[in-house]
């Protein structure tokens, strides 16, 4: 049996998840190439620590060339997140006529450009599907299966952190900053959850959809992010008065030939296909006129979930190499380079939405129709309105609003002058709707 | 641009489906192939009908040696349904060099072994997606996706039809036999629903699947099968009151060497991820001990959905065509061929599980020790228990009984022997649960 060697870079979790499948399933993976795939070079910074997982000594390197300019590795994996040296180290490979299978999901948002011009000229492949939502199959279903079709909106809950805490506030009724705490201890979150909690990791696998999806390039310092650490038990509560549940939502659009390509967190109503996705579980649902809707669920991050994708990314870089199938059979990013096109990302200011507004508010007579006039104003038209409770301690009252579909910067200017009035006692929460 | 000629057998519902995608979004598949998808000629019994969709008239005919003989058709699309003449037909396109796609799950649920030795020796390709779950992605998710990993069980809501019914029964309180008028009066059943509602259907899919997932032959005789025509108004609302779903459930479950492989009515939990697949919708569910779960919910028929899979397919032959690609690549049941084995499906009275026991019983002292008796004599542990209402009107009254995990045989038994007692009025109802 033909054997094709494989070189890693990156020896944590995901990393030690590759060597954990492969030692545990590899007849497996025999029955189904036909060829065996063999780890011969690790590296990592630290080859000290104990993985949990038996590995021969020789195999462990500190220098990133010993696998970039291995003579016989076929397949470089790389595990080690962010930019640099990543970019450095994948273009190193293709450039050295190596495929990578990667889960970098920064890379692979700021520079897809570079990385795919350089593969396709090398005629390697580079395999992604782990950058985004772990072992939810949605890169090949994009680009294999949902080929005869016009997708108008993809979305989806793609950080299990977030979506850990959230569920968990929903679930408990505790507050973001205890969630957040035992999520860092049970190992959900790091020990800096930025990139989680403020919806950049999310923003990272929109953008890499948002190409594969509508066949356009992403500049990544468009896509709009915002994260949760805003939301409270009382937005968590008035989401289930109104029969609603609040995500972090991944969101991305055609309108014409714009795009509306936005993280924030969203409340969708609780028959919502996404909103019973609760815990560390990440969905993914596109949306067209063919199929009507899909959805895709599963494990989004962790040790075994993702290596299992960068594996499956492995088994199609083997196929190819055995068959001597060309890496441009399937397009990497859907569309072929000459039917991509340009779209424009909308900025957030002209989006339309319908939208959830807290106000507190003095408990005095006419603070409704001050308020009610100023959304009027800004051609905000209200669909339904509760206010909560008796202002005893005069700290104010809560007035919740939903919005029927209003234009964004309206919003944002209703606001900025709802805020300045004096029967409004604090700044004045929004949060988007999907339906 | 290099065509790829198409030529399609059955032009019901999916076929008129493949035109309409075909006129629709052609420009959208080119820049994703780089070839031109041409349909050369249809082939149907029927070629009078309008199908709401343009067609040049030299393009249709009765005869389809017109289209398994044309020596320019690449690609041929099997979409007659039933054993014969599909099997006579696909085996002749493959005798002829040509690619097959079929959306036929009956044809490969009991001909598989047959037709993939055909086109394996003639090195041609069956596509077979749209057969089980329209566009949900699973087959091609099995045997590219999900590669690096061992599946314990496979199940799913494969049948909308059914599942229409069961979720409307849910909804609005109504009895099966009022669903399945309006169901067939919607078009979501066949006036003859006979393959739907008693899980034929189903079935087919779930021996495809068993197939696919474990690479094991699968007699479909031994699959047991079990539909939801007895499925009452009062079973619906015993479930809602244990906290439970009723659902159509295809089963498919690895124990050792020998699987269990079943069709039958569930009692699912409300938070089971299948329990809120609603309406026509289906929805397939995976479980290892490495991804966890993931679940491929969307429209598993109709006419779009269903003909989008199958260009899904016509996309993956001509990318093969194109590129000169082995069809062996990736072995079309997932495992190689020397690397399937022969698993054991259990007869229905070797499985084990948990169930909803419903007995209609006079309201009389002693009654419950009675049954409770026999039951513990089986080897059948209670978990809870409900008895309903007063027997006013002498017609018994609903002893409702969940168990703890029992053997079928020993549960059948148990029931044969309640049935004998005089304190029971009615024929005692079983549903299976699962958790």
């Amino acid at each position: 049996m033909k054997t094709i060697k494989l070189g890693l870079i990156g020896f944590g979790t995901v990393g030690s998840g590759v060597l954990k499948i492969l030692a545990q399933i590899q007849p497996v993976i025999e029955k189904k190439l036909g060829v065996s795939l063999k780890l011969v070079k690790i590296a990592d910074l630290d080859i000290k620590t104990d993985r949990g997982v038996p590995i021969a000594p020789n195999i462990l390197t500190k220098d990133s060339d010993e696998i970039l300019n291995h003579p016989e590795i076929d397949i470089v994996i790389e595990l080690i997140g962010g930019l640099e040296p990543a970019r450095t180290f994948v273009l190193k490979a293709i450039s050295n006529g190596k495929h990578v299978v990667t889960a970098n999901k920064a890379l692979l948002a700021k520079y897809a450009d570079e990385l795919f011009s350089a593969s396709d000229e090398k005629n390697v492949g580079i395999g992604y599907e782990a950058s985004v939502a772990g072992c939810i199959p949605i890169i090949r279903s994009i680009r294999e299966s949902f080929v005869a079709t016009n997708i108008n909106s993809i979305m989806g809950i793609v950080n299990g952190t977030a979506n850990f805490i959230l569920s968990k506030m929903t679930e408990d009724g505790s507050d973001f900053d205890d969630v957040l705490k035992e999520a860092q201890e049970k190992g959900y979150a790091e020990a800096d959850p930025t990139f989680d909690i403020e919806g950049i990791d999310s923003a990272h696998k929109i953008a890499i959809l948002t190409r594969l999806v509508y066949g356009t390039p992403v500049n990544f310092d468009e896509v709009y992010i915002q994260g949760i650490a805003k939301i409270t038990q009382e937005d968590i509560q008035c989401a289930h008065e109104f029969g609603y549940r609040i995500k972090l939502l991944a969101i991305s659009k055609i309108d014409g030939d714009s795009l509306e390509v936005r993280v924030h967190p969203a409340m969708i109503p609780v028959r919502h296909s996404l909103s019973s996705v609760d815990g560390v579980l990440n969905a993914v649902r596109v949306e067209d006129e063919i199929m009507g809707e899909a959805i895709l669920t599963g494990h989004g991050a962790g040790s075994l979930p993702t290596a299992s994708a960068v594996l499956g990314d492995v088994a199609e870089m083997a196929r190819n190499i055995i068959s001597g199938t060309s890496t441009n059979r399937v397009p990497p990013q859907s569309f072929l380079k000459s039917g991509q096109r340009l779209l424009v990302i909308k900025s957030i200011n002209e989006i339309e939405s319908e939208y959830f507004l807290r106000f507190n508010v003095n408990d005095k007579p006419g603070v409704l129709s001050i308020i009610s006039g100023i959304l009027g104003h800004h051609a905000i038209g209200i669909k339904s309105v509760i206010q909560r409770g008796r202002d005893l301690d005069g700290r104010g009252v809560s007035l919740i609003l939903m919005t029927h579909m209003a234009n964004e910067k309206n919003v944002q200017d209703a606001l900025l002058k709802i805020d300045q009035q004096e029967v409004v006692c604090k700044e004045s929460i929004f949060i988007r709707c999907e339906k």
